[in-house]
């Protein structure tokens, strides 16, 4: 790509490997039998929703109320806000239940109460499951909450029961294939006796949304539907679980060189903790890091280079570990591209894209504050 | 304050503290005889640009070119972009110094070169140095760079020479005020070293600009101005150095109650990442956690709960470690005010503040992608 038109730190987007990475979920949804809800939060951008729906896909799901407001806008019609209801915000709830099929995520019967009072809308009610992630949502064999749960859907008469959901968010501290599926196992066996347990209720999906599990399991138990969102980008950090090599990667910031501090095998960027956030990963050596270093090519980016790595972030500038070939070749601006620790963090606060086809484009968080 | 009116995370401000804060660290710049450009990177705001302008300042430093092009057009006249300069901004650089006097920063004369082909309009050049933190600038002992860049600035016919700028960013990992004027001792000396080597260098300044040191030292040593940031909200790091106490705090993230976690003393809320960014802390005892809780007043907030804290943030999620009495006392559909880790993240992240009476104020960082 002609690069000459970035002169600050851009998040730049590979279409070809966007679409490869959303074909190939889809297509494991397909061989699977389950139906595929992917979550929006990583990309935000109404563009790569299109990329979504142009492989038949007609449902997502959203992490916030003004995210689903957003897609709303671009025609999607059946959206799950995959965030434990936040009641204050019920009457923009009801407004939207009032415009498309919309559902949202429960996991007490207080917060069903409180937010009855707001809708006159029909609207699909997910009970959250925690399986092992010690964030939010029940466990498995909290019968008693699970059942009350059910008896406030059943008398709130815009309420209907769709099924439960789980982020099994402790896939992520896995950093092997191995292990990931051994949390799977696991994960299946409580779905599976959940699903017994409640075998005489109708018509409800059981939903999981992680992208390690969804990329590398081959077992999805009773699992219906699969809800991940990382996937369309990836990042180090599922590079470090094993869900995908650097080559799969769609995403990298372009970052203008800005220093060199050869003593300390330095290169100083311009890209922040206000563009990759402060997520920090840790190498099996025991180095930490905000990011690996992508090796440019004409039209994108290779591989990364082994031994670089985003040191330390501070709000606009970063300090690359650099080998001795990037610290004679790379001078004072030239742009350095960083594979973003956690994909959907950058994505986040960097607000557009720009492809390597050089198109910008726009994603929620510019409209969202 | 009513606070029926926030239905989602909402960065609160407490316009009174914060001109407080201002205020103080005028005063201080006035009675050591010092310049103040206080830095706007932390609040990015018009509105606190005015309340700083209304106490009589008229210079500011920001840490990027579009940060400058936004208080540019707020009729700031005298700005310094402290972030090394990136030379692939030439342009908008040299348009800038057309319409104000502008100042940069480098601290290699091969930027200042690159810079020089674009630049047709008069601009300051400061030469970072560094005291200390190992991040960026040259030390105060290498008189030949610094001479190198003293060269190419008096070759340039549009560059002159302003002075030394150094963010003495190690003062950030004290946890005493004893600690920070110690390494605060260590930099004068460092500086005055360099001002008696540069006594015949007509006319320069020494700037220095960390929130630890410009607020807890007393001595300034031969330092003709401070750029200080962080001070006008402080933040939890900032109590945490000793810099401040919790009543300093300008802003909180008023965040929605969502969920409840008895067994484990947890309160769910909408707060994660997307807000507060990942600044993590350690607390003397080995916690480790993203904010502290604060107690919600009518009109605002107090100082903080002692036990609570945000134990983890994942995107939209927050987990608070509670109190026995706030487990009993809090409902969903409240909310909880969170005092941030790092003010500066959460103020880019989040856009906008809302004033404890209730006016909404945008920041840069809403115009910036």
């Amino acid at each position: 790509m002609n690069s000459s038109s970035i002169t600050r730190p851009t998040l730049l987007l590979d279409e070809k490997k966007c679409r490869s990475n959303i074909e190939r979920m889809v297509k494991k949804a397909i061989d699977h039998h389950l139906k595929f809800r992917p979550h929006f939060k990583t990309h935000q951008s109404a563009d790569i929703g299109n990329w979504i729906k142009d492989m038949g896909i007609e449902t997502c799901t959203v992490s916030s109320v003004k995210m689903a407001e957003y897609f709303a806008g671009y025609n999607w019609k059946d959206i799950l806000i995959a965030f434990p209801v936040n009641v204050l915000e019920g009457e923009k709830i009801n407004e939207l239940a009032g415009k498309l099929k919309l559902q949202i995520l429960v996991y007490s019967a207080e917060s069903l109460r409180l937010l009855n009072k707001k809708m006159d809308h029909s609207i699909g009610v997910k009970i959250e499951l925690d399986v092992g992630s010690n964030r939010s949502g029940l466990r498995t064999n909290q019968h008693k909450e699970i059942d009350e749960i059910l008896k406030t859907i059943e008398e709130g008469p815009n309420f209907h029961f769709t099924g439960f959901y789980s982020h099994p968010g402790h896939t992520y501290t896995s950093r092997s294939k191995e292990e990931v599926l051994e949390k799977y196992t696991a994960i299946l066996e409580e779905l599976d006796t959940l699903k017994t347990h409640y075998e005489h209720t109708p018509g409800f999906l059981i939903t999981i949304g992680d992208t390690p599990g969804c990329t590398l399991a081959d077992d999805f138990g009773h699992v219906n539907e699969i809800s991940p969102g990382n996937f369309v980008f990836y990042d180090v950090m599922q590079v470090d679980i094993g869900s995908c090599t650097y080559d799969d990667i769609a995403v990298v910031m372009a970052c203008p060189v800005v220093g060199k501090n050869k003593d300390r095998n330095e290169l100083l960027i311009h890209g922040g903790a206000v563009h990759f956030s402060k997520e920090q990963l840790t190498d099996s050596d025991g180095t930490s890091h905000f990011g690996k270093i992508a090796i440019p090519k004409e039209c994108g980016w290779d591989s990364c280079v082994p031994e670089a790595y985003l040191k330390s972030v501070s709000q606009e500038h970063g300090l690359v570990h650099a080998t001795q070939e990037m610290l004679e070749k790379i001078r004072i601006g030239d742009l350095l591209y960083v594979f973003p620790a956690h994909s959907c963090l950058s994505a986040d606060l960097m607000k557009s894209y720009l492809t390597t086809e050089e198109i910008k484009m726009d994603s929620a968080s510019a409209f969202m504050s």
